[in-house]
Formats: structure tokens, sequence, C-alpha cells
């Protein structure tokens, strides 16, 4: 990014008015990615490198659902960056062990060679330890009351833990070498746990720096969260690897139920419209200042990575 | 543990006064152990299993350290023990990935089959990444002032993460290929992340949980860490595997630079003596109370597991 790009998107964090989406989400990666860097400065060798290496270039979905939510209960940017960069951390921590040969064994992350592939396992699951601990160190940073700090720690434990994130990918891999495919439910509760938790709990980051325990976008992040599953499966079957930037068809090999062998890839479309549907509706409240997140919930089914 | 001893143990939890060693110790089990059951309660499957399994059977010293820490200051056992717990399932989370096949890929830990071992690699890596997980979880929940319990929960990730414990291991990892040994100094300032983070985090965390930010506990910890890594490596050199419950003479195989290898055995052993005798002489501001808190700086550098 060239300097004055930068100083623009250092300005676009702290405008507390709604932007279109493409520039929300370059915006939240800016403040994800400036964060992250001053917490790993003066740090040299494999292990920081590879940290920096696995938080680039994701789409920053996430740190835009922290930071759109804490917009619309009046923090700017700068407040809700730490929560923002916590979850990318978390996010890319997941994403490297996932993919290690006893997990996934993927060679591909984001059209780059994955950590274990470019360093060493060693340092994959050094890597992915030290940007889980990061994420809870940088999430008590976040610029809001004493008290709402420590809801954000407390909860974002709990959305990636076994109750969680974690819990979601162990009934995964279990499912694997299951000797029935898993039913619908059971597909829906293994996915609120393995992607859906962490998409909640950004959408609901910034009700929370405000000291809320209920709020719209709860209802919002859940069905975003269910639909990014739908949509993620659905490009495992029409995705092109190169334009996803992983392995596709990988599913479908591996004789696994998801919500497109049991759907149809028409009938998880058109949930995942009504789930997104449902997302911009429970809005409302917010008016058009929530515009860039009813973008942000149509980008997700229609993404092509 | 028959009833009767657990009414005694529970009741051992809440009881302001100093205890010998060995009932500390067993106390500060107890308490982790209770608080870590409640915490994976009603779940059932591989991976909880394998969590309960990694935090079971060990000197629970780190534990001990945050509860008498916290006793001193005027926190009972049933306040300071999520600290005390999220530190056990810390290390264990440390324990179990450091033992993969691409880390130091060892077979026995505790004297029973490290947990890749007793499952697999894929269990290893999500039961560790979970307890990472549910150790900031549960410090959150320590019976502090709220703005006390934020600093806790900090001051553990910056202890747990690349400026301190995985940093650590970084660095341990990346001696193991170099073409020249470490140097004392080296050494030192790997142990300082490796081993020392957390057991210098575990003695101030009672004087954080009053408020503190600095107390003798400090020098107590910083001191007790490096004694502990010197037996460690002394442990290597003279220890019997099925005593000390994992596999022995694996630095000297190496050609790894240790506390021995540099100092030799007596040199080492009389270094040690001298940090332990300064953790004990910090302690003077607590008198007797601290009685507990000097027999462990003599039992670490003492103990044959």
């Amino acid at each position: 990014m060239a300097n004055a790009d930068k100083t623009r998107g250092i300005a676009a964090i702290t405008d507390m008015k709604p932007k279109p989406l493409t520039d929300a989400l370059q915006t939240a990666a800016l403040a994800a990615d400036v964060t992250i860097a001053l917490a790993l400065a003066h740090l040299d060798g494999p292990l920081p490198d590879a940290m920096r290496y696995a938080v680039s270039g994701g789409k920053a979905l996430r740190a835009f659902l922290v930071m759109e939510g804490a917009r619309l209960h009046g923090f700017d940017g700068t407040q809700s960056a730490p929560a923002a960069a916590a979850i990318e951390a978390l996010h890319a921590y997941s994403l490297v062990h996932d993919d290690l040969p006893c997990m996934d064994d993927d060679d591909l992350r984001r059209g780059q060679p994955t950590v274990h592939k470019k360093w060493d396992e060693a340092i994959a699951v050094l890597a992915g330890d030290a940007l889980q601990t990061l994420a809870f160190e940088l999430v008590t940073q976040t610029d809001c009351a004493i008290k709402d700090r420590l809801i954000l720690s407390t909860t974002l434990a709990q959305a990636a833990g076994i109750r969680g994130m974690v819990g979601g990918q162990a009934m995964d891999i279990a499912a694997e070498t299951a000797d029935t495919p898993l039913t619908l439910d059971q597909i829906i509760t293994l996915q609120k746990g393995k992607t859906g938790a962490l998409i909640s709990w950004s959408a609901m980051a910034g009700p929370r720096m405000a000291g809320k325990t209920d709020d719209p976008m709860q209802t919002y992040g859940d069905c975003l969260g269910l639909a990014f599953q739908i949509a993620d499966d659905a490009l495992d079957i029409e995705g092109n690897a190169d334009e996803v930037g992983k392995a596709v068809g990988k599913d479908a090999a591996a004789g696994k139920a998801t919500f497109v062998s049991l759907l149809g890839l028409d009938g998880a479309k058109t949930r995942a419209a009504q789930l997104v549907a449902e997302a911009c509706d429970a809005l409302s409240v917010y008016g058009d200042d929530a515009d860039t997140l009813r973008d942000a919930a149509r980008f997700v089914i229609d993404r092509k990575k």
C-alpha cells in the first residue's frame, strides 16, 4: 500500500460515517494488521514471521463485524481495533492448526502455501499457539469500560473453546470416521461451533463494548454464521481452487455430509438466502446506518472465495 | 480419593492457615482439578477426556504458587482457584503440544502415555488448543476486583505468548539446529520464557489479585523459575525415567547446551541452591507465614521428578 493510501486508510479507521462494504473491509483489515504488527514489533525469526504471514491476506470479515458493530454503538475504529485484531488472530490460529497434516492436511490457504509447508510443523504448531495467546492479550486492550473488556475476554474464550469452535472441530473430525453421515441438525450444531461461534462473537463485540448483553446483532451474527458455512459448502462444490485460494471438492471426495449433500445445491442456496434476509431484517432498529452490514450479509453468500 | 478425604480437602481450600508443603500441594491440585472438572462438566468424547487426562497427575506447583501468594494477600482458595486452575490448564496445554512428534516427540509424560500416543495427533493438537482457551476463560473468573481480573488476564497472555513461554520454546527449537551451542546468557533468556514466565506469573497472581504491581513474590518467582530449570537439567542427567515420569538423557544425547553442560553438575547445583536462598530471603516481609513457600523453593531443587 502506498503511503498516501495508508494515510487515507488510517483516517478511515476513525471515521464514524458508514462506508461502502469494500472500503469497510479494507479498513478493518488495515486496523487489524496495524494492531498485530505493533504487538509483534521488534520480533525477528521464523515464529513471528509465520504469525504475521498467517494473519495476512484474509477477508477480515470478522474484524469488519467487530468494527461495524462497535461503530453502531458509538465506538470508532481505534477503540475497537484491539478486539478486531484479536478475532483475526484467533481465526488465523484456527486455520494454521486446521491445515496441519494430522488435521485437514492442506497445502494451500488464501492462495499461498500453508504455514507448515512454508516453514515446518513445529513452527505451525507454535505460531498457532502464539496467535491464540495474542488474541487474548489484544482483546483485553479494547478501548471500553474495564467490566466490558472482561466480558469480551470471557465470551471470546467461550466462543473459541471446547463449547464453541474447538468443540465443533472435534465433531467434524469425529464425523469423518463415523459409520453414518451426520443429520442436518447435527451439522447445524457442528457449524454453530466450528464457524458460527467466532462470527457471532464478532457481531456481538460492539454491543458488548457498550455494556449490552442482548442486541439484534446476535440474531444477525447467528444467521450470518450459518449462511457463511452453507456458502462455504457450496464453494467446495462449485468453486475453482485458484479463485477460492484453497483445495476444493474435498468434502464430496470424502463422502462427508454437508449442507449441500443434505439440501441439494439449490436447496442450500435457498436456505442461505433466507438466512441472509433474516440477518438483514434483524438490523431494522439501526436503519440505514446498518446498510454496510446488510451488504456484508449478501456478500457472504455471493463470494467466490 | 475417598469421600472423607474429599471433604477434608475442600475444607482445606478455604483454610487461611499455612499448611505443610505436601498438604498445600495436594490442596492446590484438588482446587485446580475441581475447577477444571466443573468447567468440563457434561462433556463427553475423546477431546474432553484428553483435556482431563492432560491436566491430571502433575505436581500442581504453579497452582500452589497462585494459592499461596493469594493466601498471603488475604484471599482464600475458593477465590484463587480459577487462577490456579487457569495456570494448570495453560501448563498442561504447553506439555501436550511440546510432546507432539513434530516437537519433542515424547511418548511418556508424568509416567503415562502422552496424549498423542493415547489418542492421536489431531486430538493432541485440539486438546492443547482447548486447554489454552480454557485457561483464558477461567482466569477471568478469579474472585477479585474486576480491574485486577483484567490485569491477571493480560499478564497471563504476556507470560504465555511469543514474548514469554512460546518465545522460549521457539528459541529452544532453533538452538537444536544451530551450529554453535547457546551461551549461559542465552540459556537464561530462553529459560525465562520457556519455564520462568509461567512460574513468575503464578507467584505474582496473588499480589495482583490484591491490586499490587510490585511485590517480593516477583523476585521469589523469578529465582524459583530459574532454579526449577537448573534442577530439570540436572534430573535429565541424574534422574531415572521411571521416577521422573518422562524420558531422560535427551539433552546430552542431542549435544544441547544446558545449565549442567555449561556449569558442570556441581556448579549447576550450587547455582540452584544460591537462587533458592535468594528466593527465600525475598519473602522476609511475610515472616513465618511464607514458610510453605520457602519449603517449596527447597523442594524444587531436591525433587526426583
